[in-house]
């Protein structure tokens, strides 16, 4: 019988990999760097080494099986990574029937923000609830939305790119071809393109951008400008989210989240003024901080093969 | 065993109710005016007459059960009607539960929008689709979700407001607190309003100002105007839907599909631009009308005792 699974969370600086059993208890856990610039085969190694030598320490017979988070789209049906900026080398080849090859066992693909959002309703702040959405506030956002205890993902695998979902009607352009997008006004980047627009600095980071707004003086004030205009983004974006699910819980994690104080009141003022659904509901729905941190992928990945069968 | 059961459309001008079948197929069907100012014991002496009718008719052995659709939000659990600009005396009142006392029988409510999204799933365009968004364009918009089959209500019964997501940042002000809605830029009253700020003149119902489309001349080309806006607007709302659920089938319904020549186009080509997701996966992803009409909701009412079971 089945003890443990194996989960992969595929990030930009690192690989991790854990054993988890079913109950959310971490048995074993291992951590490396990842080195993009090495390409395909270099990627594929380190990821089927990590599984291995999880499985060899915990013994094949009590796996219940291995889900490996990648950022990227992902096409379902064929297992293929799509519009992956960190990982253009896996677009269009068979990257998990290859791991899979390679481990001679089945693997479950999915994205890394979705595997995120279902590692917080699994271990993290999602304990207990069926139905919520996590929105991951990095370099750029990604958007999980579990429905019914799973991974709401559409027909192709590509549900939940909220971070692409217009904020401003005729906002900042996006890679994508999108103007306005949530991303382009609320992730790490847009704060550090506020701080340059707002002649705070060149290079600075959301982290420097979250000190000066701990300081008194202009150059507080205007930190403190680019973090209203990032949680108006944000409060936006929740709106359009509590007025489409009526779902009872909405994560946000990521680094910037040490500046809450300074984007949420903005970003609850603007959901509030904006959703009606929200004021009718305001008892029931919680926007909150995820719990899990860069750890939700790693569990929402292993959880993979639990709830997926 | 149950061979049909009852659906009844609470609409704002009719009161429609069927005998329908477990394939679809309309038994019987009785129509009526509603008269929503004669206040709440009407109403609901209304609903039960209808439902009792075709209970008498078909025999009450038959019977799987009866989903009532109505205009408002619905809360779930409690079977109440909230913020419904038509029935205001429903709020705040077991409506179900009083339906289900005077009729002996177990009711389900539902929203009229979602109630429409079933009904064309069951037995209009969206049939063999398990996944699908409807938007009905009348003098609002109202939304409603079918995910895996079944309507997503969210938690407390309120999910798929998408006339009240917001589509021009600082668009036209709305009742719901919110400005810029989808509904205040591409309902018929949006179209309405348009028309007199264009000074085409005042009272313009939607249908003249899609007669004026087909005109020669300046008039033409200002209502043309109105319908690109209209059409853009719509397509800001389908990219962000596309983006969040990567649905495979998005239906338009409603009084103002005739001039869908003169907003498609446009809308398409907003929805293309704005939407990545959509531009990947644009062979497999359809925009289409809804085919049952204002029959939807009555379909999707008598399919929700044999789905909700």
């Amino acid at each position: 019988m089945p003890d443990y699974a194996i989960g992969l969370d595929l990030g930009g600086t690192n690989l991790r990999a854990a054993a988890i059993d079913r109950s959310g208890v971490m048995l074993d856990h291992i951590s490396g760097a990842t080195n993009f610039t090495e390409g395909r085969e270099a990627v594929l190694a380190d990821i089927v080494a990590a599984i291995v030598k999880l499985r060899e320490k915990r013994g094949a017979a009590g796996l219940a099986g291995i889900g490996v988070g990648v950022p990227g789209f992902i096409r379902m049906k064929e297992g293929f990574i799509t519009g992956s900026n960190n990982l253009p080398y896996l677009e269009n080849f068979p990257v998990r029937d290859e791991i899979s090859r390679r481990l001679a066992a089945p693997v479950i693909l999915e994205n890394d923000a979705n595997a995120a959002a279902l590692g917080e309703q699994w271990m993290g702040a999602g304990r207990g609830v069926d139905d919520l959405v996590l929105l991951t506030l990095g370099t750029g956002i990604g958007g999980g939305i579990v429905s019914g205890g799973r991974v709401l993902r559409g027909f192709v695998g590509m549900a939940g790119e909220i971070g692409h979902t217009t904020v401003v009607t005729n906002g900042n352009p996006c890679g994508c071809g999108n103007q306005g997008c949530l991303e382009k006004h609320a992730s790490a980047t847009a704060v550090t393109a506020m701080a340059q627009l707002m002649q705070l600095g060149h290079n600075l980071t959301s982290k420097d951008v979250y000190e000066l707004a701990r300081q008194s003086g202009e150059a507080g004030e205007k930190a403190r400008t680019i973090w209203r205009v990032m949680g108006e983004a944000l409060g936006m974006s929740l709106a359009t989210l509590v007025n489409i699910f009526n779902f009872p819980l909405y994560l946000l994690s990521g680094g910037m989240l040490p500046a809450w104080e300074f984007f949420a009141p903005h970003m609850m003022e603007t959901l509030e003024r904006r959703s009606f659904t929200y004021r009718a509901t305001k008892s029931e729905t919680r926007i909150a901080q995820a719990t899990l941190g860069n750890e939700a992928g790693l569990y929402g990945a292993a959880y993979l093969p639990w709830v997926e069968k």
